[in-house]
This record gives structure tokens, sequence and C-alpha cells, in this order.
């Protein structure tokens, strides 16, 4: 039996690692297109900034130490240019030649890519983009003596990339097409905390201003909108990625709705044999009931465990849905979501009542505490929980995420949150928690 | 309608507050037997230390702002000495008279008191022990001048009022008559990590060593055990508590199997138009499917909105069980807890496997994590997880309890937490959560 898998990232390697521990007369080999394996996207506006010291710690394997412990091949500046599905080989380019690797299972994780939106000027001026931790060296070189930096895009990339800019030393304009920054995952109380954070540390926050074009000037860069143009010594872009599809469709891999490949919840793709997992593939969102691509490192870890573990030993593990559970942060601002919120309730026809409350993180009395803004939104008529955003000054808000995040995959109704024997003492959470406190308050006085 | 409530803590003020918003036209009459009301007991040890300023900052409530904002009476210094069920009214004794109070509802919140152990020589050496907020500033008057002083007990209470005790420089000497610090709450994985924090902090923890005797010695007292002898300054017991029963068994309230008052999901007691919330009472455990007393504050305020709820309307608001959801700490040591510890589930007769495993708190690449042991337990038949404990230094340790006993009611499987939609950021988690890491090894490789 052999395994192959295509991409070396949080999807590819535990696809990689679940199959070698299921199968252990398997031949597994781990193609990858980059210098390292186990990467961690998540962590380069930090190594960035400097926080994390080397971008090189921004894995959790070397190739090397992942090979032999796992008695994995793995090939590193490997390119995989082809998947004949009907002879089941995979054609990988490396060191400048071609050679093609049989396979019995296939694993696709080739992952998500950045938007390079297509701007006027945007092929002159090449603007920065950040998806693989080996390109922060140079980033970090061509950033070096830039004063001035614009960030397009204000979602979650825009933000954390903003706080690296910042910590810095940089100016940085930040511009954002809709109205509030990350208009996708939260509501305007959450995004309007987060930009008075971004104002005080500094940041020209610009909503409701597409960039239009982008022109060199001298040894300076001009970014157009609609109504200004403002000099800068360089430009970041952080709108979004798009999953990496190119391998799949020339191998004929279904894509779902989204544009992402389709899968089962094996992780089966349409061609037999062949899996897919990670920020490649759609996942089903547990409260929409459909499916939706929202491309985040958690489900890939769980996808590539499933599609790893399906691709030695068919059925043994079932990959369940997701419900958006996302956290981000800005310098000591976190903000933390999961489920729906109130105008992504409304945009699919949900009706849903909810509230903003703000509560203390510890006891009135203790020192220590910080004010949390909760926003919950349930379902009108059954009083269900199908959504939950925090923010505040404490990573503690994640945490409440994360208790909400299982309060909505269980279909757990206010009157639940309510009576859920959530902990307490004064030093971490004051006797009526917030989530307890939010419930309340959508429960109009019954508890 | 005249509903009174006797207790004016957590449970009564609750019941007091409830009863009051669904019944405007209902006279409420709080009866309390100190000068304070919605007081707070967990605080008592930070007041001691002096963490919090002033022991008056641990109530939520003034009785004037509470009689006021809510439209209650309330008398405080207030003792309630007899129920006449028949004549459905109360004898109060306040400014050295007795009034008898008239109730069509009556609600019994008395609360628990501190054991104080039948030692020879205890009323002689007259330990301290603390319950109400109000003892404070005598207690700190009287250790003032000690320099070495004994804790009897090291459970929950034991435990915290040593933190305020070393917080105050004194030299503290904890005596435990169990094998280890909390022996009741938690699995010795865990006991010992608070015992080499201790340590680390110079108490001298004294396990499996029973105090048996207490006696003035000059100035001093000793303390004797079975092997040896320690002269200190001033004893401190801090064993437990129970229920505060008196007024309820000369009202010919029924008590359950635990000797806390009885009551039904409205609690409701056998006498029908009384009422009892908060640590005078049994709670459900939904694990065990049986009564239990474990008297917190969490579960006291729930019980007080269901006992005020339906004081005034009858079936409005129904009691959930709990799952023993707890929290403490020791210094910059938490430790949280909920649903059943290995040992406790064995002497209920369970089929268990657990595992307690290390992880941290953050990216492992991320500055500041921290290392958190989880240990969780789970049904060997079903996998269904009934119970987690967490101990670190860091608060979200209470988090991961909170989260785990949401998981633990809602009947959730190892394969369920491995699966939920838990949120990742390096900041605030690893990508593998803790306690997702927890329930993979559980899983013995099956995900």
């Amino acid at each position: 039996m052999r395994v192959v898998v295509i991409g070396g990232g949080a999807a590819g390697a535990s696809a990689a690692a679940r199959a070698r521990r299921l199968a252990p007369d398997a031949e597994v080999t781990l193609v990858e297109a980059t210098g390292m394996i186990t990467h961690a996207p998540c962590g380069i506006p930090y190594a960035l900034s400097g926080l994390v010291p080397s971008y090189r710690m921004l894995r959790t394997y070397s190739p090397e130490r992942f090979a032999s412990e796992r008695r994995i091949e793995v090939l590193t500046n490997a390119v995989a240019e082809d998947v004949d599905v009907d002879g089941r080989t995979v054609a990988v380019r490396r060191d400048g030649s071609v050679q093609r690797i049989r396979w019995d299972a296939l694993v696709l994780a080739t992952g998500a890519r950045p938007i390079v939106p297509k701007l006027e000027g945007v092929e002159d001026v090449r603007p920065l983009t950040f998806r693989h931790p080996e390109e922060v060296t140079a980033a970090s070189a061509r950033l070096g003596s830039a004063r001035r930096v614009a960030v397009i895009g204000g979602g979650y990339i825009g933000v954390e990339l903003t706080e690296a800019l910042v910590d810095l030393g940089k100016e940085v304009i930040l511009f954002e097409m809709m109205d509030r920054l990350l208009p996708g995952p939260f509501d305007p109380e959450v995004s309007k905390v987060l930009e008075e954070a971004m104002k005080a540390a500094g940041v020209q926050v610009r909503l409701s201003e597409p960039v239009r074009y982008l022109s060199r000037k001298g040894g300076r860069v001009v970014v157009g909108t609609d109504g200004s143009e403002e000099e800068v010594d360089d430009v970041v872009v952080g709108i979004g990625v798009r999953p990496n599809i190119e391998l799949a469709v020339k191998a004929g891999i279904k894509l779902g709705h989204t544009g992402a490949v389709e899968t089962d919840d094996m992780m089966s793709t349409n061609v037999d044999g062949v899996f897919a997992a990670g920020d490649l593939v759609e996942k089903f969102h547990l409260v929409l009931r459909r499916k939706v691509w929202i491309p985040l490192a958690p489900a890939a870890n769980k996808e590539g465990q499933v599609a790893g573990a399906n691709a030695v030993v068919r059925g043994s593990l079932r990959m369940r849905g997701i419900v958006g559970t996302a956290v981000t942060r800005f310098k000591d601002l976190y903000l933390a979501r999961t489920g729906l919120g109130q105008e992504e309730a409304a945009r699919n026809g949900l009706d849903v009542e909810s509230t903003a409350i703000v509560a203390r993180t510890k006891a009135g009395y203790f020192p220590g505490g910080v004010e949390v803004t909760v926003k919950m939104v349930a379902e009108r008529s059954s009083g269900k929980v199908l959504g939950v955003q925090v923010v505040g000054r404490d990573p503690i808000v994640a945490a409440y995420a994360d208790l909400s995040a299982v309060m909505v995959e269980r279909g757990m109704t206010i009157e639940d949150v309510f009576f859920s024997d959530i902990g307490y003492m004064p030093a971490t959470a004051p006797v009526w928690h917030p989530l307890i406190v939010a419930a309340r308050t959508l429960s109009k006085g019954r508890f």
C-alpha cells in the first residue's frame, strides 16, 4: 500500500502521520513544495514583528525529524505538477527533474493562497502578501526602511499584519472596502471596539474605501481610492485567501458551490482513492446545514486526520461539521467568535434576537478583571444560541468563544446556557459568567 | 401576596429579586442575620490578605440600595428563630424584640456554616473560622502579631486561607488528614502539583496528619498530631462547611440522604409554600444521577432564582442538575475541575479510563504560554467524558473546566471532544487544544 500526500502543512502532515499510524506497513510519502513542513501560517505576523524570534520556529517538526520519527518519506522543495487518476501516479518536480510516484491512495492538501486584487498597477508595485513562514525573511528586508505602510484589507489577515507593522514602528494606513473592520465574521458592535483600539494605536483606519489603483512615484507608492491618494513606502495585501485547487482541477476532482473541493465526511473526493483535506476543501457548517469555505487550522488538522485514516482504513473516522469558531487579536485586544453573527443570520433568513452586554472577567471586587463585550445571537422561536462574539483585553475571550462553540454545536438554548454548571471563583470569573449574563438578557426577565 | 426570604446571601438575594421581578405587586421581605447582604464568602481570603482592600467590597449591593432599587423590605441583623408552617409566620428577632412575619411563600436560604472539629482543647483555643466577610476585621486584628500559623484542612478553604496567610508573611503549617491536598475533588496527579507549589512558597505541608488536640502554652498554641507537636501563634480551621439546617428542621422540613434539605426541581420542600435554595439544599448530580451536597455559589444563585420564581409563579422555572464544577487557586497556580475524578468514579462503581497530559496554553513558539496538566476521565464502554481536572499557572485553566463542564453535561464522548470546533490562534491556544490532546490520548490512536 502506497499513500502519497501532497502538501506538508497542517492537513497534509496530519494525514501522513495518521496513515502511518493506522497502517504500519504502508509506504507513506509527503510531498511539499517549500522547504518546511508542519508550518504555521498563523504565526507569520509574530515572526514579522519579531515577537517570535525566527520564522523557523513556525513549524512543529523539521522534515528530517518527521521523516525519521514517523517513517514517512518527506520530499521538500518538490512540486506536484500533475495527477494521473487512472494510472494512479503523481508527477513531482524536484531538483529540476520530474518523477512519477505511484499511489494507492492520494491525499490532496494543497491549502490556500493569498488573493492578490486585480488593481491597476498591482503588477508593477507587487504588494507584499504572506502565506508561508519562509516569506518572512525577504519581507522583513523589504520593509526594513519603510516608514509608512498601507495595508489593504481589514479582515483577520489585514488586522494581524497591521499589529506586526505597528510593532515594527511603522505608520500604518489600513484600507477596508466595507464600512467596518472584520465585516464578515463580526457584527458592528464588535468591529467598533477594534476600530477604536487601532486608532488609539495610531493606525489610520480608512473604512468604505476600496483601493482602486497603485502606482510608483519616485521610490514610493501611491495608493489611490475613489476620493484620495496616499503616498506610502510599501503596500501589504491581506484581503484573504482562495483554495489552491489547480492540481485538483487538473485531476478532475469535483468542486463544490463554494469553489473549493467537495468531499464527503471521509474526506473522499469524487475520484476513487483521492482524498482532500485542509484549506483546499469545503466544510459543513452545523448551524447553516450546508457547505461553506472557512479555511482555518483546527478543521484542517482534523480533516487531515480523517483523510489519512480513511486512505488506509476506509470508514475508520468521519469528519464532523464546524461552527466557524475563530480568534484574532490586535495587540492586547482579543476578538473571538463562533456560530452565526446577527447579520450573517439575517442574510441566511433566520429570525434571531441578539444582545450585546458588557461584563467583567473576574468578580467586581477582584483586581485584574477587564470589561469584555459579549454579543449573543439566538433563534427567536427556539431560543437556541446560534452564535457568540466576544471582544476584550484578555485572551480569555477566546475561551468564551470555545465554550460558546460547544453550546452552539450542541443546540443549547439560552435557558440551557443559564443552567450550565460553569465554575466560579473571584480570580477567574464573576459568579454570573459573562455568557450567562448574555443569556439572561436575552431571556427578557424569564430567568 | 407576601414572600419572605430567610438569608441574604447569593441564594436569598436572588430569590427575593426574582420574586419581585415576576410579581410586581407582591410584598417581598428579605431577613438577614448579619449586617450585609449579597455577600461573597469566596472573597474572604483576598480581603484577609489585603488583595481586596476592604471586606466591605465583598458584596454586590448595600441593603439600602437593594431595598430601594428592588422595592424589597430588607431586615438586617434580624435572626429568624422559628417558622410556624401551619400559621404561615416566621418569628424574627431584631433589636431585642421578636416580630412574627406572615408569609404566603417562604424561601429558606440560610446557607452553610464552618465545621469546627471536635478536638480536645478546641473550646479553649477557639481557632479562627471564616464564613462571612464581617469576620475579616476581627480576624485580621487577632492574626496581626502571629508569626507562625497552623491551618487545619487541605481542601478549598484551607488552601485559599493558606494563600492569604502566606501573603501576610506568616509561616504556615498546613495539616491535612488525608494523604494529599484537595482529596475530594482532585486526583493525585493534580494534588501533587499544588503540593509542590505550596512547598515552594514555604508552606509546611503535613499530609496524613490529622490534628488530635490543641492546647494553650504561654501565649502560644500547641497543635498535636499522632506523632508530633507544633507550637504556633494561632490556628485557622478550614475543613469545610455543613448546611445550616436548624431552622428548617424546626419547621419540619425534610432532609435528604446527604443531610441537607431535599427539594424538587422547583426548589419546593416537603412543606407546601416553603422553598429552599443555596448551600442549605442538596443538588442533583447529572453524572451520578443522584442527589449530592456540593455547596457552591453558581448553583446557589440559580436555585435562588428558581425558588423566587416558583414562590410567586408556580412552575415558571425549573432547576437543572450540576456536574460539580469548581475552581480554586494557590497564588498563581489555578486548579479547576468538573464532573467526576477517577477515584470518585471508581467509588461510584463506574468503569473508567483516564489520562493526565501536559500541554501548553499557547502555540509552542508563542511567548507567554505555560504548561498545564489536564486529567480527563471517560467511561470505558461509551467513551463519554465523565470529568476533567486542570492545573496550571494561568487562570485559563478555569475556562478549560467550564468548557469541559458543558461537554460532561451534554454527554459528549472523547470523539465529540476531538471534533468540537474549538478555536485557535497562536496567542490564545495551541492548534491542538489541551482538551483535544487529552481526548486524543484517551482514544489510543483511534484519532
